[in-house]
């Protein structure tokens, strides 16, 4: 069987996050309706290289589905980004493997969270940031930021319903930029923990305020969700790219 | 009397324009509603740097406004910022010298215009860039855009209701820069006709795209709309900062 995978930009705003749940309207419900209305196939379901909560974004998220067919892919293409016009986004769209699996096979993942941070509220980037007013110290948000690179045990900075089986987490490349008033925190690693960037987030803009003194390494050490930051809101994260 | 100055950033989506105008939202007519509101004087007007088209965005707008009282400008940005939330936001306020004029005083000013180039429609930035398709020589449009620096006679290049009394403008900074799938064309200069840099990009595009061949210079020297391009959409325009 034909086997697709889609690469995916999408705002999430409108979207109680990727999966689907009933009642609710998720990326992942409204691309199986899709799929199946253009193929004109019962297709089983398209898998996604993880979930993304409700209200986050995606510039290249990676999603695969198998099918009876051989589709003509710049057509499914336009046809989800017409249906779902402004909010999802096919940017590439190829045949893969048949093993290829957009969760299980995937080696590493960007994501990047923006926050906005002077006194005046967000405009023109609104949907997208966190807006952080008052004093933050930079520098010891950036080294703290820095201090994550490593194999570390995350269960301080993972939600209460995570199902991962280990919260023992890779980070490749963890950093703060700075551009003009925006603080970007940038994170590269094998995978993530349900909220764990948002919560890393959270931590660190509490650092830069003062109100946390611990270190991340002492925070990491008592792996008590109570010792980290608050949980930064979901509409400033965005998965940047998936590597296969 | 006090002259106050307002550094502002909007999103022009939901505005025709900067200037008041009988039976549309502007922001001119906005923010005069709100500051006599909340100063509970009848000042005569708010002036802005230039007047911005329907849609065009802000991140540096400067307006001032000339009062009886000495307000408190903290309390004033809140005001505005609160009442149009998301839609326009004061970054700075301050008092300035009585001949200050924030038309009449502009040194300089810069305008960026952005441009999503790949296939697939824009999401995440999809009110602020214009989504462009296809084949475009980008090498022959940066090589255009350069060629603007210098003082010309922009005929060619303003909008049939333009009221400049001269068409001459000095171009002092004008590049076209690649980020990604984003084409940005930054320029700077002391002054610029109605629509010319929409019509800058347009043309820039039409080249990029083979349909026009002529050269910027055969362009302006041709004194003639019709040898320019299109008019770029409104969206993709944003004023980033103004000099005094």
């Amino acid at each position: 069987m034909p086997n697709v995978r889609l690469v995916i930009e999408y705002d999430g705003s409108g979207f109680h996050g990727w999966q689907k749940q009933p009642g609710v309207r998720t990326i992942q419900d409204e691309l199986e309706k899709i799929i199946r209305l253009v193929l004109r196939e019962d297709i089983p379901y398209v898998m996604a290289s993880g979930r993304t909560d409700a209200g986050v974004h995606a510039r290249g998220q990676v999603v695969n589905f198998k099918t009876a067919q051989v589709p003509d892919l710049r057509r499914l293409g336009y046809s989800i980004s017409s249906i779902l016009k402004g909010e999802v986004s096919v940017v590439r769209a190829d045949f893969v493997p048949d093993e290829f699996h957009s969760c299980r096979s995937t080696k590493r993942k960007e994501y990047r969270y923006t926050i906005l941070h002077r006194d005046a509220p967000a405009v023109l980037d609104r949907r997208f940031v966190w807006h952080v007013g008052g004093r933050l110290d930079v520098d010891r948000m950036r080294d703290e930021a820095s201090s994550l690179v490593g194999e570390w045990d995350f269960t301080s900075m993972r939600a209460s319903g995570c199902e991962s089986p280990s919260a023992v987490k890779r980070i490749l490349e963890s950093e703060l930029l700075t551009d003009g008033d925006y603080l970007i925190y940038r994170v590269v690693g094998e995978g993530f923990l349900k909220q764990m960037v948002r919560i890393i987030v959270g931590t660190l803009v509490e650092m830069g305020r003062g109100d946390i003194t611990a270190a991340m390494g002492e925070i990491l050490a008592s792996r008590d969700r109570r010792s980290a930051g608050l949980t930064a809101p979901a509409q400033g994260l965005c998965l940047e790219w998936v590597e296969y």
